[in-house]
């Protein structure tokens, strides 16, 4: 293997191959199937009308979103969070920092008293469960946001999407700085950073754990690079998913 | 609508079109997406060479099953178990019922010291949940002890399995027996029956409950001759999957 | 032993003595102390004005039980669920046959909106638990509404009551079918059936578990025939206790 | 009603009557149903070879209790702990209080490496629910450790018990000072008090509350002088119940 | 060591050196920072407008309190109770005891419909953390309720504080009876008893317990002796402490 | 208020006045009690020889750390996690990073096997107290590895720190870059950056979050230039302190 190949053949800045089946579900207002690589995430979007009661009659909505594994999503069966009768400490961290990602480009005001759910759920895991939950999650909401439209929930005029978000896992794995992580990548990574950016290309969310040593900031500005562009795919794949109709 | 035939075209007597799709997590040792018409259900089997303490030195193996939904496989979205913090009665009971459904069937010493947790994870639900993942689970379960087989944890010459087992919904509605219920012909049966039976067409479980009215000696008889031809209707299909290989 | 006698010397038919004393608690609207041989269960029925906030208006009331054991009522001491800090699948499971059984014969538009909580608690334990419950329940029910009437919350011509309704164990154990199994016949028996029976001889529940081998729809109608005839005794005697007044 | 008399007709130094049925329970090594009047409380002593692993290998056994009360013990129903999911502080309490009371009167080393856990199930409360568990308790433990001696868990010289405890409520209710009050005089007590004595006159606990108004000495001196009276007859009784046997 | 004399030197009827910083907190309504010798406690007291809703309209306030141990303030480190997901019994046993403390002086008509939570939290830990948290408690209670008076909370002339509280622990070790005992005494002592005494010596709560053999009246005289001379001390230094502002 | 100034007069480049006491505890074997301004944390380290069993035989430790606040450390009192039953996720989220960040410079191997769990409890809270908690867990952590050695527990030419750790929040308030944001400020902060550097000046953790609208790469790159000299500020602190001895 020359240097600058992955495992899987890949060259260091290029993603997975990224599928997204909008409307998978009957049920939900909107839905994304999403897979990078081996990783799928089944994301839904719940559209209720009214909002919590600590934001009522404030003229704004809420978005929010939680994630969650399949006991067997994994290489090694886990335990159920709802088994072991309590969530665990990553599930809440994950769960947070999608309804975040979501909200930076959500103008609430546009959205009006309404609430929409997201839940993540992974149905099988290969590494960079968060990033592809954030950019499947972005096409169960503009889903949910348009049958909201269609059915006089929010009004013709208003924008509640004020951008697209996505959001990619960067690292440095044997010295060599790559794109979306695999499993095994990740596992043995230095340092490890989730990037997530709207569909302009400005940052929501840069998380940058070293995982062994510390990274110096020439490190830091590789990985943003990457990151940038990778997410600009995503974006593009986003677009065009969204302008098919479901 | 005449008098015999269902909200979806149905004759009383006639299942909706079920797929079993073998094989379909690439992580566990046996799994199967089952779908009874609209109800889709991701059965998987892990196994783990030995067993639980208790039951340590005694030369049987153990198998269990855990299920649980998707909080949006409904039409309304329900609060995840684990965000409650305690599972339901519900889950709980259809969890045993799948557990004690699989162990009919299968001979623990032939096994050996090995253990295998089925889940059943409901993906999308219209009726027949558990039905359907108990018929899944038996093919999830199979392809696990064939992988066990190949792995030389269960001898070439074990039989773990000594039948297969399928199970449907039946019940009355508007004074007509049917057979494998969506969830509108479910909310509206006066009586309710989930029938569980092993590919020789014996009984597993029989549970039958009036949710209106009580029910006759005469109407359980229909009930039962409608579950038995259905069952073995799944039986035969689940001989046809397995015998394809995955 | 002869091949028809049992270990406490009954005919297979035959059930144990079974002693109701009604009106045991002084605090509740209703209850009784229901014993099976050697299993006691003091069910209580409480009874308040009002409904639950999800039935408030629709001028129906709602009935409910709930079942536990005494952490000794058996002959190994259990943890107390209370400490577990969870509630079992096995006391879930119990808890919704009973108030399934009570609301099968009750008119909840009769009722008014009123609401009667059922609780079970076992004091000993020797097989039969969940059949002595829901047996006893009835007494207790049929009490609290006496009360409830004489008490001016359910009107004198209302009749909430629209049949009684009594519960056996049948079984078979060493291939004899046999009524209201003792501890130590249930865990021998290779299949289980709770029944529960109206006064008039209809069904509510039927739920018959093959703990071994599966059984046979001839095997199923013999214990229907069992249960039928030991649930028309406890009906009897239901009649003649509750004539008897408190 | 003259200054001196009760509600129920007793002067203020005298307690209910008290019955002990022992040996109630067919399943456990010890048990007693005690009643102080409407009060009645069902205590088991569950005997197990063996100590919680912390103690092991000291040579001394272990002692310990629960109080619970069943949902309908009261004028009002109460949810369970088991279905709210935790254990109240009140409950908690109790049992530490009846497991110290007990350990006060028990020769660990005498007892040998074998645990005993007292169960005490209030059936139904009218006040005194504690003093009532803690002098049925006693009964339940003597009958236990008689058990072991006679199945030889524990040896026949041995004495674990060094001396018998009882205990009885005090209080102050309308500047007067009564023993074992019943609910309606508890809940109007300005001064409450819990006292457990040995059969010899000794102090275990002391433990007095002002519900409304502090107390002073004279008063607390009164109120323990009653206590000594009272206990000193719970003594006899329980000689008495013990002497003839089960 | 002479007989009379204590590991650090007191006398038996000596109090360790006891400090108390009032309105250490920049947030609370009202706090105090306690120290008996090595046990250091910090009391917070938050004001509220409002009563909880089973209290609402009756014109009334309401006192209550918590009791917490940081998971180092001990000698070996424990785990916390956030973790664990309940709270001990030890816990719910103190954080009661502070609050009836609390209440047996507050006049909760004076206080209108407000609320004050107390939070006692165990920073450093050698014996006596109770008794700290009651004696610091009253301070940091009485500067909210100066708080609220000086905010218009409380009207001018009300005078919510009936009196003040303090609290002491008294032991037998070694058979001479000792107040304020450090950890190392506490954890030899036949006896221990806190007692919880007004600024006017009357008695709030004792409670006493035989840790060993059980104790005499005469002991419990001497015992009770000890408390009321010690409480006065700190009774004396919440007058002064009070009187000097924050 | 010129544009360059803050509410409490600093520019933005400019911390709070940070003080470190170490060895504030008597009990823990490291211990600092950290002030950023009006933040103040309580950190402690606790020893112990061994290991988790998951790590047992491998010749490595383990650090680990938990964070929480005291209820009324804030300026409304919040609900204790313990009394809630459950820890929320910014508790999770927050102890993770913790002890991320002092694993980021400890050599494991060089630790030997043993425990050093560290504990932060906010007792005041004005913004930065994770960033606080780190820094002075970082003190309390030395100390402990000092007493480690002294006490024979690491040996004399180990070398478990292999730098030292310190974090400062950073963000972006009204268009100004500002460094270790005050509680008034962070709550109108459009961007939220929490920074963990090295002694050494490379990166640990960078977790920036577009509270409002997302940010450029420019504000990324001021906002880490001002994080790398505040941090570089604590480091030279941290040495001073650490360097006078406890």
């Amino acid at each position: 293997m020359s240097e600058n190949t992955r495992v899987d053949g890949r060259t260091p800045a290029q993603m997975r191959p990224v599928t997204i089946e909008r409307g998978w579900s009957a049920q939900a207002e909107g839905s994304a199937l999403i897979s990078f690589g081996a990783t799928k995430v089944l994301c839904t979007a719940s559209f209720t009308p009214g909002v919590p009661r600590w934001l009522a009659g404030k003229g704004t909505g809420w978005v929010t979103a939680e994630y969650s594994m399949l006991p067997r999503s994994t290489n090694e069966r886990m335990q159920r969070e709802s088994v072991r009768g309590k969530i665990g400490g990553r599930t809440h961290e994950i769960s947070r920092l999608i309804g975040r990602s979501l909200r930076a480009i959500i103008d609430t005001k546009a959205l009006g008293e309404n609430t929409i759910v997201i839940d993540c759920d992974v149905l099988q895991a290969d590494g960079g469960t968060r990033t592809a939950s954030i950019t499947g999650a972005y096409v169960a909401l503009a889903e949910a946001i348009e049958w909201a439209r269609a059915n006089g929930h929010v009004s013709k005029n208003a924008k509640p999407l004020t951008d697209s978000v996505a959001a990619v896992s960067v690292g440095i794995v044997d010295e060599i700085a790559m794109s979306d992580l695999a499993y095994v990548e990740d596992s043995r990574a230095g340092t490890d950073m989730n990037v997530v950016v709207t569909g302009s290309g400005d940052f929501v969310e840069v998380q940058g754990t070293a995982e062994g040593a510390p990274f110096t900031r020439a490190e830091l500005n590789t990985l943003l690079d990457l990151a940038v562009d990778s997410t600009a795919e995503l974006a593009e794949l986003q677009r065009t998913i969204l302008a098919e109709g479901s």
